[in-house]
């Protein structure tokens, strides 16, 4: 069976965890399993080029994420960072020692002409990944937020402010005229699209941004399956209820559902909001009623065989 | 007083550091001095923009060097090297954590367009070095060591080979294009022109194959002095009796005297090389003897005091 997963950071990359491991036992290492990840929040800091979701779900797919944290590699240390503070850098990015390796190969590559898609699959073949990890493009995107205080760039909103400003729009800079990453409308053929349980805005509306993604995930013969960010009204993690709010959407497994109606056959929804089952099918969705909060490991593989039963 | 010091690594970073030493004492803090450092060991690794010379000399001045290896900072961790080798990188050339900071910064402003001098000035303030250090061109200017296993880059030849091979020539691509970086021409202009105890071959002879430098030297109305890197036959540090030696030259500080002997008034031997005292003196130069072997801070200050005395 072939799966893909549209994947923003931390929610993304433990369901394809969760995918990796369930594919990986049921077909003997052959997973077909291919994560297509937002580049909305790609940075260049001190002439480096970082990818957080693409790193977040390569870490996590090797195993080698802080899990307590969320992002960035377990047993970190910050040599370099307390370096470049002292010769007068701006360090406001949090950037691991072993971090910065990524970020040194991926810019050393980048500036030689290799295509993030390649870079990535040096970057997942070295970290030993078995799923196939794809930019939404190799173009550039970059996610820019409208505030009450003007137009962020997402790592200023995200990182340096903390996500405390009130989002009032949107803007992904270079999707009209990014093309989709060699393999990405192809990988919307499988047997199931999962959209993972992560922003919306921030994460799954930026891939969908990029021109010929969403009219494939709109007319894809596979199952489509999206994994509600919501639960009991709030976001498992990050500011994702916040902005359904200023957006003047619901703040509800619902008001995600009504955002991914005409993209998606299935709706998985909380038990906690088991209550929404009827109004979310009233859509037009098929409705499953599960635990959705993946935590480690095991949670992450029973959600993702949940996820495969559905195809 | 102005003092200029030619310098390649170690040896030139000691006298610099010796002289910065004297000057500051005895003028309160504006020294005067500029330092001008061979850039033909550069070298691009893990795309990152490494000059060792400028490096040592700036670390040295600094108080951060590591004493006892010669090269890089005190009490260096090596985290982002390990994963640079876990993604496939070749590291065969050692970086430190802190080290790698600035080679991150260095890259980043010269891909901005700062010419490697700014760059230097930058990061010679951020560790509050009192000279000014120069680059002696801001141009690529690349020493190629050609041995009996054919023509290898400088680094290869010094760190991946640790200068075993036999040097029979030694070329420095792109000396005929390069510009002297800015103030370098004037500063050889100064009261006292000292040529460090470097390798007259991997250090010196670089800085004076950019086009006016050499002759800038020759025409200076200042005094001219030499320190002698070879002592008793040896050199101090690195492979410069070996080259010495195979490139046809007396592997002793006459023979040095006689490389530089249209270059300077004043050449300094150790105290060990007394009786080639007359020889040296027959080839038009003052002499003069005393202990050359600088160790550590008091005997730098010491040799440079000395030199400052000949001014």
């Amino acid at each position: 069976m072939n799966v893909t997963l549209l994947a923003g950071g931390v929610g993304g990359a433990r369901l394809a965890h969760g995918l990796d491991l369930a594919l990986g036992a049921t077909s003997g290492g052959t997973p077909g399993l291919t994560v297509v990840v937002n580049v909305g929040d790609d940075v260049e800091l001190h002439g480096l080029a970082i990818s957080p979701d693409i790193d977040t779900v390569l870490y996590t797919l090797a195993g080698l994420n802080d899990e307590d944290r969320g992002w960035g590699l377990r047993g970190e240390s910050y040599a370099t960072l307390a370096a470049l503070k002292d010769l007068g850098e701006d360090t406001w990015f949090t950037l691991g020692d072993r971090d910065l390796a990524t970020h040194i190969v991926r810019t050393a590559r980048l500036r030689r002409g290799e295509p993030l898609s390649a870079v990535t699959a040096h970057l997942a073949r070295a970290a030993g990944v078995r799923p196939r990890v794809l930019p939404v493009t190799d173009d550039r995107l970059a996610t820019l937020v409208d505030t009450p205080s003007g137009r962020l760039g997402f790592q200023e909103y995200f990182v340096g402010r903390q996500h405390a400003d009130a989002v009032l729009g949107l803007h992904f800079d270079g999707a009209d005229a990014a093309r989709p990453a060699p393999g990405v409308l192809d990988a919307l053929a499988a047997d199931l699209v999962v959209l993972a349980p992560s922003n919306p805005f921030l994460s799954i509306e930026p891939l969908l941004a990029v021109p010929g993604v969403r009219a494939a995930l709109a007319g894809a013969r596979g199952r489509r399956v999206a994994v509600s960010p919501i639960v009991g009204g709030q976001a498992i993690k990050g500011p994702a209820a916040q902005i359904l709010e200023s957006l003047g959407h619901e703040v509800s497994a619902l008001g995600v559902a009504r955002i991914y109606a005409d993209l998606v056959d299935v709706m998985v929804i909380d038990e906690r909001d088991a209550a929404l089952a009827g109004p979310v099918a009233d859509l037009g969705l098929t409705v499953r009623v599960t635990d959705t909060i993946m935590g480690g490991p095991p949670g992450r593989e029973r959600l993702a065989r949940e996820l495969l039963a559905l195809a």
